[in-house]
């Protein structure tokens, strides 16, 4: 191998495409086509750019299309040498080559191309030859039997899948195991529920917890339930579907390469017109994704409201406290995991994975039960009169509610007063611990 | 007048267009095209008619078209017949005759017709003729010199107007001023702060009020800054925005005629091509109206955390209690009014207008201090030590606060302890009262 | 039976709730709280009502209810009656007894409270009593076991299920057909593909419909898997989960009432809690609508362009003519359904069974392909070249398709201009017919 | 100057705040509570950072800050330092000591403490000190007279106004005059309307680029229009709106101090309380450039529809040929600026500014338009026969049409044909030229 792709620049070098020569800098492996797309979309500058998951799936892509290209005839030396060179891609080691933003062509051609261009120059290298000359040539060897319209939908599919399976899952199942322990630790703690903000009948603080937990284990579930589309690659349909350029039987032998490479079960696409001109499995692992964030929002403003106080909000749960909450009041503590996971659930579906990892570690992991609050509110809350009814009827449990608010007193106070309960009957009935769940 | 639109219904009676004869129910004033619409687009039922105030902007628009068009050579008989018809459409006489939904074609050209059929048979039977023999043509005579593509946008910014001018502004007018004088009536009533849920540094409830009422006299302003394009009227631009089939002066003269008729500032578009083909002034009118949802949001929401309770919750609001709040609880009473206007603001603004008449009448009229609550929760909060920032510094009273947290202590108890300050100086420091404001 | 719901009005009546006593319209069956929520929510007016799938599975509910209760000691007497005015409003006939808005209280109390009012009234007097009278009570009676918090969200899945079931699902599967009855019909149709607007490789008129056809397939696969969770009822939790009030057991059996009732797999939700507080499983259910909707939308487009013309446009399909299409200009006619069809789909799941049928019925089916016009368009386009890459390499086929068009030659006088290929070649090669699938 | 920022790595230091110490890079500038984030958000990774829009915003903010501090008594020598540390803020010099992410906090607090500890560190340096020894003390100095909760919403405003006067406006002004310059460009070439993808009645291309730039110029004025509330600052309302710990008179002085500073015409907001706690300025900015990407989402689709082809699209505009349009389909070229700008219409403002600039300058700029293919297709339309509602009326007019359709002739034969015009009366009334405007 002649030289490093690390190489200190040193000026510029002629590349070549359909539309002539142009100026690339000699420290970089792309060519013509890149150089142009970097020139004529000056858009958005580097957060911009493709992310890392799409460059690495080109990677794979590109590895398993030339071993697949050399059934059906590809030169083996160069074959093995866009292998190679499509692996460096995958490890992410030529990142630095991939400088396209998103905001391209809608097809992504030009970052299909700029994979074909980094790794025919890469391969190039490692034949002994030079960058620019076109001994492996982007299109006629390593796009061979390739499309970006087939291309680019496959390394989309490949990219979210790897993402989802390696991210996002693992991060959902550790905080789903977290809270279903908090669930199991709550257990014996009765509180007052609300609704509508306001004070309702009591239930565990377990109870709550495992609210979340299944709602945690729905979003596991909604999301592995949508991957089977995912699993369906695009790739063999080339430009418009119909497979042109390439050979029979192409298409089943790269999904199975790809399947292999990644240990993921893709398979080719039943429908290749669909699956280049429509990209409907995104549509739907993002509505699965939505419902999981969904679900987090909920979680996480509970868990806020909940933690709100220390002295003059509900104060029921402490929360871990992670860093000073204010730049000028002194001892402030404030619950920025939440506030950091609700940010995430309404705005992008990609960090979710990173925010319930977060989440978990930094705030769920830490919640202590304040049991001293929460029975004190409890006690004083007048839904308990809820278990009155069957005895006394909706009607005068109501008024009994009423005359208790108006006037201060406590329940049994107003049951008395009232005359429609002996306090033996109240204290028998009104057992707050009795209140969650069905009587036999 | 031989007959009037209210007939009961006898059947059948035959109406043509360049399709052909097709059968009309005989007590409805409408037309073959009309039909026609109704059996190609069975979409969504009896809800998705086209709004009534577009219907009545067809009525104001047809009439004035009608006035015009006799300037210009119409038949004075026909032309006054059919601005006596579309005065009628425009009072709501005959909504029963505009069964069409909004799910048709995107010009809404099946609407415009369904007006000149209706407006030209009306107008028929004023003049002694009868339904279906085109006496009064719907093209020639009651769509003359105009087109669905100058039309339909023409009522469109009619009804948005008139419903703008008549229906939001003076109820959002109403709950400023009930906003505004809430925010007076608590001027002196100093309360704990909150940010991200914790308690922070007092103010009074007057100056939070003081925020609402900013935020919507704000509002206020800002649809009013879209409508000066909301009162650019497309109509003269016909078919495709050159005014093909009208005479030259006829779209100022229309709309000098629209703004007579309904007292608003109409004018014709500066560039008809941009009047017809875009829709940018709804575009930017929503995002105001937007604005004014996400105002709303939060104050109801604010609002129903302040009064969340009764006992169990904050508590520092007493809301209306308008109805009971639970099927099962007794005596449970939620903040509804609150809940309804932020269903309103996340759904539609079609109905800010009146979900703020409902809002300002049923709650905010007639929420209450709660006095007490306020000032024990005030004195309770650890953040009146920010005004000991300028004396000791962040660093030592934060120390102060955590460790009144940790020991539940009162601040001054626990400044005594680090012997930071004196009994005297903490006294002299810590007035919430002189904490709602810069100091001299 | 003393007298029929419908009976003409004669003035008020007086009825009571825990507020006290209030007037209602003698001629209709719902109570106190109903009048107090449709005085507190002058919200949007009549097309803002609850819808009625909604009212109708309160009344398959509210009769299930009954059932139960019968077992767990409800009067038998009482239970009739319940079951058979319950039975009325799910056969939609006291519809007109339930005109409250959606724009109410979060929970749907209010609503939950009609459905109570209006068949404990209706029940007293198919027992012989007066309206008003409570002789059957509204919450001890009619709501006994139950709260708002889990009827309302019943109620929601049970209205899904079955609208998802009777109306969209059979929609769908019948645009599928016709879809794939086209996609055979045109199977044999050679034409030019289209990517970015632009002309490229060919394939079947057959393929493109293909593609449509699976889009459509995986659609009702995706609403349908999402189905097991919307089958879950949280009926059986109450007012906050813990099934309060109810005797255990209560939620299984009422889940099977619901299932036998509507013939529809309905189970009793396994957490009760998360069945209650989240509503996700319709946060689900919408992802899947969205990208059925997506799916719709892309169909949509495609076929109102290919179908753009008669004369200046692609003009490759021939789209059913429905109606006039212009007020002004004479014999247009324009793709309305289309138009309908994307509308809906940018704003409204509701609608997508509806607009599906009308899409099918009044478009699809009668969809003809223009094979002269699709004939010269193939015939014409450049990126017949593409067959060439294998041959002669992409760069070669590239300068030989720029030729082309430059100088607007066929392919072939170019390739004989640049010496590339001889006319035999030519010819052997570039087979549009040919070049819709991978080669042997 | 004892050291310069930029420093290589040699291990780490201890900082500390009121949590504790905690380990820092030595080479970075941040303090503990940085640091503290930095742990505690592993959210997203570096192109979730914090803009640097808003670091520099910081930087003027802080600057400013510290000059009118010093009128209110802060230590000269160190206000000073902190003027010089805050410049290099505000100049982009300090980006890498700015690590955090924006999934934080709610408030911002920890992005506040990032830029106070980096501007203490660096200032304490200028003087002579250690970075960690709070020689300039990050609350106590830098963040003196301030609050997170006043200093971050002023930041997004200072940012926010920058970069639309700096970058959006100048852009979409420029975008504007070269539309302006086609549509004169344009103004004599006279083509075939179209609506509903359909065939209409002619105007000139230059029309239609009027109708563009009149959506450009209003979308530059709708933007315009929202600054007045963009410019109000939030800074002087400190914790929670009141000003607490500042002196009368700080809020307008710092405010009139970073007007002189941006040449921006900021003041003072004149309610803190809705200044803090609402962001509604952002919302209704949000709501005028969502406008101004609907009209370039129109103009982009209109311009890549009309240049659709070569051959087998509208082909009315010839669009400049950028670069290779296809890996795999050689010689094709694509509309790639059109298909980037719709892309950023459809997910972000924020590269409004840049993409008007690359769609100005790689598509708008160099469009031709396509003579003999616009007027081949102008006469070939039936949609010409418009003009003739006056003279023969709607109904006779379609069925002109209407048999030129359907046997394929053209207006004139029809006509003759029909007998209801002569020959020379037709060529009279059917004249393209005389059919784009009024007539007199």
């Amino acid at each position: 191998m002649a030289s490093t792709p690390q190489q200190p620049s040193n000026g510029f070098r002629e590349e070549r495409d359909t539309f002539g020569p142009i100026q690339v800098p000699a420290d970089k492996l792309w060519g013509a086509q890149t150089q142009r797309s970097l020139q004529n979309f000056e858009i958005g500058g580097e957060r911009e750019r493709m992310p890392e998951p799409i460059i690495r799936a080109f990677g794979v892509l590109k590895k398993c299309a030339a071993k697949v290209n050399m059934e059906y005839g590809l030169d083996p030396a160069i074959g093995k040498a866009i292998m190679q060179a499509a692996q460096e891609v995958a490890d992410g080691m030529l990142n630095e080559h991939f400088p396209l933003v998103i905001w391209q062509t809608g097809s992504g051609t030009q970052s299909n191309m700029n994979a074909n261009e980094v790794i025919a120059n890469r391969a190039a290298e490692i034949l002994g030859h030079k960058r620019g000359e076109k001994y492996v040539h982007p299109n006629d060897h390593v796009n061979r039997s390739q499309s970006s319209n087939d291309t680019f939908p496959t390394v989309m599919h490949i990219a979210s899948a790897m993402e989802i399976n390696s991210r996002l899952l693992p991060n959902l199942k550790t905080l789903y195991a977290t809270v279903h322990t908090k669930s199991i630790e709550f257990k014996d703690i009765v509180k007052i529920g609300r609704t509508h903000t306001q004070d309702a009948t009591p239930l565990t603080l377990g109870q709550e917890f495992s609210g979340y937990s299944t709602q945690l284990q729905y979003g596991i579930d909604r999301v592995t339930c949508t991957l089977p589309r995912m699993y369906q690659l695009a790739q063999g349909g080339t430009a418009v579907g119909t497979g042109l350029n390439t050979k029979k039987g192409f298409d089943a032998k790269i999904a199975q390469a790809v399947a292999e490479e990644t240990r993921l079960p893709f398979v080719t696409a039943e429908n290749k017109f669909e699956a280049l001109a429509a990209h409907d499995a995104f549509v739907e692992c993002s509505g699965a994704l939505n419902t999981i964030a969904t679900s987090l929002m909920k979680i996480a403003n509970d868990i806020r409201f909940l933690g709100s106080g220390p002295r003059c909000g509900l104060g029921e749960l402490t929360l871990p406290e992670n860093e000073p909450g204010s730049s000028i009041m002194p001892g402030k503590v404030n619950p920025t995991q939440c506030e950091a996971l609700t940010m995430v659930c309404a705005q992008s579906v990609r960090l979710l994975g990173d925010a319930s990892a977060s989440f978990e570690k930094n705030c769920v992991k830490g919640i202590q039960a304040n049991k001293e609050r929460i029975s004190k509110l409890l006690h004083e809350s007048l839904m308990l009169v809820t278990s009155l009814n069957p005895k006394i009827g909706y009607d005068n449990a109501a008024a009994l509610a009423k005359l208790a608010h108006k006037e201060g007193l406590t329940l049994k106070e107003a049951a008395l007063k009232l005359a429609v309960l002996t306090g033996d009957e109240f204290d028998q009935l009104v057992v707050p611990e009795k209140m969650i769940g069905p009587s036999d």
